[in-house]
């Protein structure tokens, strides 16, 4: 057991200053000091730090570490025809491994717990997360060409090989869907009873083409598939109309924000402040490395509130608590890791502490607009998934060293790009 | 003397494995390593980092800290007449002196070795510089309706006073202006030879309000009064004509760029395309945490090359490398200090070190745009100011224990918010 104390704790938006006890993967109590204690494997002395739910990155695309600052400052099609794609084509599963492992170290440093993952070699993926103990969800990426029959068994696979790994349907875009894969995929959703998700509306150009392919918006083309009978929802939802909002509305659909990576790949800047208004539920994602390029929720937060700003003309635009909820509630109910939503007794451990020591949360006006509008990752003390602390005062305990994490990422890396 | 060695340096824009050596407030060598080396009084181990210029802070109000995350999301008149003014009028010295040094330690632990700060109490401001050793470059504030006169022993005063203090002169902005304290100024300007600064077209009511009163935009009407003769510049120029910014290159200006702050203000996006094509000098600053809130130039950085791509639709937009240049180089010359430009021999040794161990800065395919696009304060390994560590590995090294200075910074904030 572990006992957090002397500090402040965000429980379901509100700051108390209880303590907090785990037990193994759970906590087991969130309230004032007791006088009875139990023998704990360990006492965390907050001294006035915050302790608040891990963040959980609602979409992303870890391994493209090995892209970051390879594929910069190009437009759009020349960054994923000739820096992306024929880069990709030349990964193996060893290589995504060691990309995925400098991602965990980031989001770990950072205070990201789980991440719900697009990518390739899954398996491998699935493994680095299991043996590191990171909380991984792993979005099925399907497009036309691919074998679809394949998500079936990984639908029973991947929900059922470890507590921290987990699967849910998904595909890559409309664009690189075709009708029939899109009705195989409901299928799917109606026999499982499940979710359904994938990149929506991220550019201007993707709803028009497939306004013009369909007649549809990518979101009106999902529904009248019964894509979301299920709920699920967006990567990205820049250009999102009312009517799709609606839609979203109507089956609990998440958009997930993406802002900086939108913002790098000038995509547009999702409308937050219609979002709210129509009360379309919301998570957080950095997107992958290679469009971001950090994977930093500090950043992604702040991006949100102050892009929500510049569209709208209006310094009171944006909602730092909202976005803060978003980050963490909303990603973990997005992710289908209800238990992992808050700092409640029965809860998963997701929890990350944030050291108030630094100057850049000083003084303390307002934690929550701390956290959003000053805050960085130099700011997260400890990070703790499933009970475990997997990272704290900048050491990491994966059991690996970070040096040999580095070394076997940029030999892939130089395989990849000088080839 | 001080070594550091076994890393990687940022030499005028070319990264080289050479050593740097420094004694005293200089730098003596930059270079391969030699057969015979002095006795140094400490040798550092960049074990692979980065030593690169510190970064210059070209526009700030530092001591706002008290006002960080008390007075967010607020329209922009609102923001400043309800919120700002009433608790600035509450400042006193000594509580000036207190919210100053949270800033200098933010300054500090983010690598920011220099600001041009423009507030209140510039003697209790000057005294926590020459004492803490950080480098300030005071930048008067005139408005109208204050003694204008206290301009020339002001300059004669604070430009002597410490090596690490110096003055130039500056007004608060047109709208607070009159003519008769502009022509004063240009005076003064005039008989010193030496630039003059402003907040300038940082809204767009703010130019056309200036149009509109003197039939001119708020740089035709400086130059008009030959407020450029020697230079000086704008801090934000967000809405700068063509005109305008031929008036910046006729006269040698700079512009000051303010992302972060224009962006939370909802006052628009700087013309960066536009910048760079007319050829404009530019630097790089954080205007005070009240409206940014953090003092973090690896996101004012980012935030000027993301938001150029959303600006201009083009993912294309924006130069990394440029701004890295105005961020370090360009404002040490709009600061005045032609010594702290770059890591030389003969300049003085304002240095930071970048750790190149975390996550965030691997796979290392370019530091150029590591820093830009996925930097962020944790990658701060040391601060050097005029050769003395200030901060290091996450301790300050100022003559003060950091909880003393939030203790009192806490104290007057609740003063101030409180009265």
């Amino acid at each position: 057991m572990i006992r957090f104390y002397n500090g402040r704790v965000l429980e379901s938006g509100v700051i108390t200053d209880h303590e907090v006890w785990t037990d193994g993967a759970k906590i087991v109590h969130v309230g004032p000091s007791k006088e009875e204690k139990p023998v704990f494997d360990r006492q965390i002395d907050l001294k006035g730090d915050l302790l608040m739910p891990g963040f959980k990155n609602a979409h992303t695309h870890s391994a493209m570490t090995f892209l970051r600052s390879l594929a910069d400052d190009l437009p759009l099609h020349d960054w994923l025809f000739d820096s992306v794609f024929p880069r990709e084509a030349k990964l193996t599963p060893e290589a995504l491994a060691a990309f995925t492992k400098v991602a965990f170290l980031e989001y770990l440093a950072g205070g990201i717990t789980a991440c719900f993952d697009m990518y390739y070699y899954i398996d491998a993926f699935a493994r680095v997360a299991a043996d590191w103990g990171f909380r991984a969800v792993i979005c099925e990426a399907l497009s036309a060409n691919n074998d679809w029959s394949v998500i079936y068994d990984r639908y029973e696979k991947f929900n059922h090989m470890n507590p921290l790994v987990s699967y849910q349907l998904g595909f890559h875009a409309e664009y690189t869907a075709s009708v029939d894969m899109l009705k195989f995929i409901s299928e799917a959703a109606h026999k499982f009873k499940t979710p359904v998700w994938s990149h929506n509306s991220e550019t201007k150009a993707e709803t028009d083409e497939c306004i013009a392919r369909h007649g549809l918006t990518p979101t009106k083309l999902f529904d009248s598939l019964g894509l979301f009978d299920y709920g699920g929802g967006g990567f990205h939802c820049v250009w999102l109309t009312d009517e799709d909002m609606d839609i979203f509305v109507k089956h609990g659909c998440y958009a997930v924000l993406n802002a900086c990576s939108n913002a790098k790949l000038a995509s547009g800047i999702a409308p937050l402040k219609r979002l709210t208004e129509k009360g379309v539920k919301l998570a957080v994602g950095t997107d992958g490395p290679a469009s971001n390029n950090a994977l930093d929720f500090f950043r992604e937060m702040y991006l949100i509130n102050v892009l929500a700003k510049l569209r709208e003309s209006d310094a009171a635009a944006g909602d730092p608590a909202l976005i803060l909820d978003a980050a963490t509630r909303g990603g973990a109910l997005a992710l289908g890791l209800a238990d992992c939503d808050s700092i409640a007794p029965g809860k998963q451990a997701d929890m990350i502490v944030i050291d108030m020591s630094k100057p850049n949360m000083r003084p303390v006006n307002n934690i929550v607009k701390n956290l959003v509008y000053s805050g960085n990752p130099s700011n997260v003390r400890l990070t703790m998934i499933a009970g475990k602390v997997l990272y704290e005062n900048g050491e990491f305990f994966v059991g690996e060293d970070p040096r040999d994490v580095y070394r076997e990422a940029e030999k892939y890396t130089r395989r990849i790009v000088e080839r």
